[in-house]
């Protein structure tokens, strides 16, 4: 297996990637990582994996026409690698806009998808279960057959990733009854009706009960939605942090409470999932956090590890055959 | 002051309604309380309110066929006292669709507001900074000038409410920049760029930093967020409780953290919050939470009671002289 990656675009450089490409290799022997960057900043990796030097940094408000000139960039060569080297996988921290025109531009749609999607897990309440979101921001307009094809992609994720044979899924809208939702969610609804694992409209407040495996979205709402959670979870945490160090009965409180918020803590980890995944190109495509750490870009390359074991992109191929 | 009470329509019907109208009695000697609902039920408010006997009770999901005919239902002899009475607000925890319907089709629009919306504060990161939320679901589908109002009437809630001269508004886009957003955004961010406060456009992961006064969405998109952030807060909330009481050692940290997390509890209890305000109509009309408490129904006619303090329906009028 090889996985390109390119390390230079994220808010943290290549000291973020670098070190989970360390951390990453620690455990995987069976993947060659092609590194794309600074060939003074990838020193550390020389001897372990195979180094294409670049000469620019797309910056990460990047039109489509920056991402397609500056073939210089880490992220063109990284996208020119992973086709040339007929790699399985691409990961980037760097421009989410260049990310999706360069894969969409480069590395092309597959056959019979409409748009593609960027697809990402959310924790729930329930230990090691996740409900997988889509789109989150590839697009910022939809179309109602779109929208059928994102619940398809999400099942074909869920089955590749989670193993789980029969995904359900929900369209969110405002509301649970056939009625509610814009034109939009209202003809999406008409186009799954027949659709396996169907389950109708979800409201936003019910798709952490653990009982969701794809919940679907217009790219825009899904974007404004995934991100309020994620804003939420890091204020409530940070809120718990504070609660534990606000007095010295407090801090007594943490030694003896510990072990249940660390299993609090994992479950809630959603940098733990390293980013999200576009979903619908003919390559594995994953989009790690912006402001990624060696350790959330670990389990960036880790997604992407586990998507091309399972080949995921034949998959989601077969779910579309014309 | 006189304010009417739908006492019926909730999930947990009048014990909900008599008990927080009771609460709320005990603290506030200068209101009228005009109970509407079922004369046996609300017994033990016979001596403290005005009680109107209603024969019938709207469901839940109600068209505005079903609100305007059934002229027995306490939530429209509710409408009818308001008017008649001439009184200052109204709380209801029935039908949100109805409660929208009755409001906007007798109570009416306030001249010059294209579309009223519903508006609600939610917690921040700072303790007691509330960012107040519209629309959160009054609309599905909104025009750019409708979104350019929704941020008028936002600030004229937090100068009423909040006592704050100037608040800010944001409109919530998939971007902090200019270019970003769909045809309705960039439309209403046109619009707005000379309003007073207008700080642009926000990602949903910055509402709750408690530097933002006023957020703005189109109906669906708010609904959507908002119901997200409060399953999530509440997914969260149990996962601590969880937490503290998955072991003995657990129980006991809870001890000596305990006044930590009161604190923590207190500034996320979103249900203390008690419910939308219905703004841009004739009367001041909050639309109290269907699963309402005792205790957050009395919350709710608090937020009534201190709108009407404030004169806000004639705050909101002045933003809107044509």
């Amino acid at each position: 297996m090889k996985i390109v990656i390119d390390t230079m675009g994220g808010d943290n450089g290549s000291n973020a990637t670098v070190g989970g490409i360390l951390k990453f290799l620690e455990s995987h022997k069976d993947v060659e990582i092609i590194a794309v960057g600074d060939e003074q900043e990838l020193e550390p990796l020389k001897d372990k994996c195979k180094i294409i030097a670049s000469s620019s940094i797309l910056p990460m408000e990047c039109s489509v026409m920056q991402a397609m000139r500056d073939k210089q960039s880490s992220m063109y060569k990284a996208i020119d690698a992973l086709l040339n080297e007929n790699a399985d996988a691409i990961v980037s921290s760097g421009s989410t806009g260049a990310f999706l025109s360069l894969n969409t531009l480069k590395v092309k749609k597959i056959d019979g998808v409409l748009r593609p999607a960027l697809i990402t897990p959310f924790p729930t309440k329930i230990k090691g279960k996740y409900t997988v979101l889509l789109d989150i921001g590839a697009s910022t307009e939809n179309k109602p057959e779109e929208l059928a094809q994102f619940a398809k992609m999400g099942q074909a994720y869920c089955k590749a990733v989670y193993d789980n044979p029969h995904p359900n899924f929900y369209i969110v809208s405002n509301g649970a009854e056939e009625g509610k939702g814009t034109p939009l969610t209202k003809e999406a609804y008409q186009i799954c009706k027949d659709y396996e694992g169907f389950k109708g409209y979800i409201e936003g407040r019910y798709i952490f009960n653990g009982d969701v495996d794809v919940a679907v979205f217009d790219g825009f709402t899904g974007n404004v939605f995934l991100k309020g959670c994620e804003g939420l979870a890091k204020t409530m945490s940070l809120m718990i942090k504070e609660a534990f160090t606000s007095s010295t009965s407090s801090k007594i409180g943490y030694l003896f409470a510990k072990k249940g918020f660390t299993s609090f803590k994992e479950t809630m980890d959603y940098k733990k999932v390293g980013g999200a995944l576009l979903i619908g190109v003919n390559k594995i495509a994953v989009k790690a956090h912006g402001n990624s750490t060696p350790d959330s870009f670990k389990c960036a390359i880790e997604i992407a590890y586990k998507l091309a074991k399972h080949d995921a992109v034949n998959q989601i191929k077969k779910e579309f055959v014309q």
